[in-house]
């Protein structure tokens, strides 16, 4: 399916104008950054190369996209048709960690061809890594225990199957998401609902048809009507076996000790405590000390918690002054008040506890850059974004507002 | 195609258990409806009907959606095997406003298929209605003023055709996004960007390509170098009969009239002002009295405005305690602390400035809730939308934090 049309109309109707001059055709960078991290955040993970990888190779301008560019002339028509693109996409590699400045990603190429990729990849960017960083900040409080993705239903159909991927990216372990499961191959779970055990003539029935289905190691939601009772009933119809309960109300410093006590009395100890219910970064850290097992976590990690887009802007910085191929590239930056960007094709390098850019390639450190990946691999990004967590200094993993942990430094060679 | 797997994988097992001991077909209510509105928030706009029209048919158990649910045994399969679903689905009309305890969508069938429906409901209408409620406020801000939409590259790229439908629907007059016209029908526009002025050598040339490309009815984007100059530039390339320029920096508040007056003096007194950047409901109010002409709206507005969800749950309130089409329905409601709902199939009817649900039909006022329609009308929800906004109540107007503008009464028949 052609991704083509996933873009702003200024987009085609700026490249119809350049193509009659000629500017379309010449040499073009573009990068992508973030000016500031959501307020308080001290660092971000980007995330979604993997799936542009899928996407920008989809920006085709078919038939039937050209039906619905009735206002193109037949320039741009021509130019755009059965066209595959030839920039050369670079990107930090998925799960690695940012702050602002950071050039995440880089399109190099015909100023023409620069125009049409710019929505989508903010789109996916954007996104993706608003998701992957709040989930950052999630895995980091969760200290080691696993966390399920479940917010799909608070989000758009699609947007959950990308936030549970991000999500996972980012280090959760788990999501509810059925299409990310086959789509992105995350690996899925589930519980059941309140609705499952309302349906039913008694809690007791509903636990035995569940157990019967699925198993004592099934995870019973014990909320329902009376948490003390429900466990009870659980241990009862399951047996000390049961795999896991479930507590999605009340206050979770207070149950899950409870829980815990009451399973453990049953004799259930190795039954494990499930946590869902409206769960942020915070919730989680201050439950550190609580014997919980896994966290549920819904709306605040599709939604950014607090920050649904991560900021990420896409900016022309150099361009070729004259036509061709080898025609040197200028360095080109905006002036409006507060916007100011600095000009220039940027590499940049980690090593020695800070990031540099630098306005040619090479120098000391670890280049962050390399080509857009021509697959999606989930579990790679994954790896990839533990080592970063794993890296970050210490003042990265606080919760509490504060500076970005880092800065990019503009280094001269 | 197949919109089966957009859903949590609980649905799934849950289906498995009731299928087991048949209470799957037992006949069922269920319910979506929110708990609280977004703090402050005095109503809101449900919208994603017309979009449900569409998706809710493609939820079809297909050999390849089979093929991801390898964890199901073989009874659920079969039953799920090319399954049209037969539930009924009433719901308010897209575009009609809600406060807590409205039910504004009603899900009726088989227990089993009511399972199968919640997530992508609920994906859909907390989604669109986060969009819809939002883009509502600025409607009414703007004060009858026309708003563009073009927040797509804040959002994931789906989410974002998706946002740009609900704001038209909540009454935005255009969209950047392309395949928002594409699929939805909703006008399309655009302007240019600062990446396109920084490739010319010179503004003015920059100015002329446009112009020379899309005609003097054309915007342009003055703030790349200097905004003063950059008007008188364009009124000398474009004439006196340029189409609009538009400001994405600095203060509106001295911006716009700074600008009005400048093109004013130029002769240029026709051209229009579009502001644009980083604009939300309290901005655009508080430029109600600047010279603006349309407000370009972007990231507030895809993302709900503080608010990317809705906050719809989807809640069992009836199901039938013995087989057969005739069963009656009990009522049901679970006790979670917190989180109690009120039992029983709800009819919901508005007039003398409330809204009531009666346990059965009938009774005063007009009825809420209507079939869910076979097909995705978005001109005719934009219409709907905009009489229910010029019926709200003053209060209901306000964009300071407040209560709900008011409540869904219980009423006993």
């Amino acid at each position: 399916m052609s991704t083509a049309l996933l873009t702003d109309r200024y987009e085609l109707t700026m490249l119809e104008a350049v193509l009659r001059t000629g500017l379309a055709e010449r040499r073009a960078v573009f990068e992508v950054f973030t000016r500031r991290l959501p307020v308080g955040r001290r660092f971000g993970v980007v995330a979604g190369q993997g799936r542009l990888a899928c996407l920008v190779p989809q920006v085709r301008y078919d038939d039937e996209a050209l039906a619905a560019l009735d206002f193109l002339g037949q320039q741009a028509r021509t130019w755009l048709r059965g066209r595959p693109l030839g920039v050369e996409v670079t990107a930090y590699p998925e799960g690695e960690t940012f702050v602002p400045g950071s050039p995440v990603l880089t399109v190099s190429g015909c100023f023409g061809e620069g125009l049409l990729l710019e929505t989508l990849v903010l789109s996916v960017l954007n996104h993706d890594s608003a998701v992957a960083s709040a989930a950052a900040r999630m895995v980091l409080a969760a200290g080691g225990r696993p966390l399920l993705e479940m917010g799909g239903r608070r989000t758009h159909e699609q947007a959950a199957v990308a936030a549970a991927r991000a999500a996972y990216v980012a280090g959760f372990a788990l999501t509810s998401n059925l299409e990310a499961g086959r789509r992105h191959g995350v690996p899925t779970a589930g519980t059941s609902a309140h609705a499952f055990t309302l349906a039913h003539r008694s809690e007791v029935e509903a636990f035995g048809s569940q157990v019967a289905t699925l198993g004592t190691g099934t995870t019973l939601l014990v909320d329902t009507y009376d948490t003390e009772q429900g466990i009870r009933n659980a241990v009862a119809v399951a047996g000390t076996g049961l795999g896991a309960v479930r507590l999605d109300s009340g206050d979770p410093q207070v149950e899950v000790p409870r829980a815990r006590a009451l399973l453990d009395a049953l004799g259930a100890t190795g039954t494990r405590i499930v946590v869902t219910g409206d769960l942020d970064e915070h919730s989680i850290a201050a439950l550190a000390g609580s014997p919980v097992d896994t966290y549920g976590v819904g709306t605040s990690v599709v939604t950014g918690s607090g920050s649904p887009t991560a900021g990420f802007v896409y900016k022309l910085v150099a361009v070729a002054q004259e036509d061709g191929p080898d025609a040197p590239l200028v360095p080109v930056a905006k002036r409006s008040a507060g916007k100011t960007t600095v000009g220039g094709r940027k590499w940049a390098y980690r090593g020695d506890g800070r990031d540099v850019v630098r306005l040619r390639p090479g120098g000391p450190g670890r280049p962050l850059q390399q080509p857009l990946p021509s697959t999606d691999d989930v579990h790679a990004a994954r790896a990839r974004c533990a080592d970063a967590l794993a890296a970050l200094p210490p003042e990265a993993r606080r919760l509490d507002p504060g500076p970005p942990a880092w800065t990019v430094e503009i280094e001269d060679l």
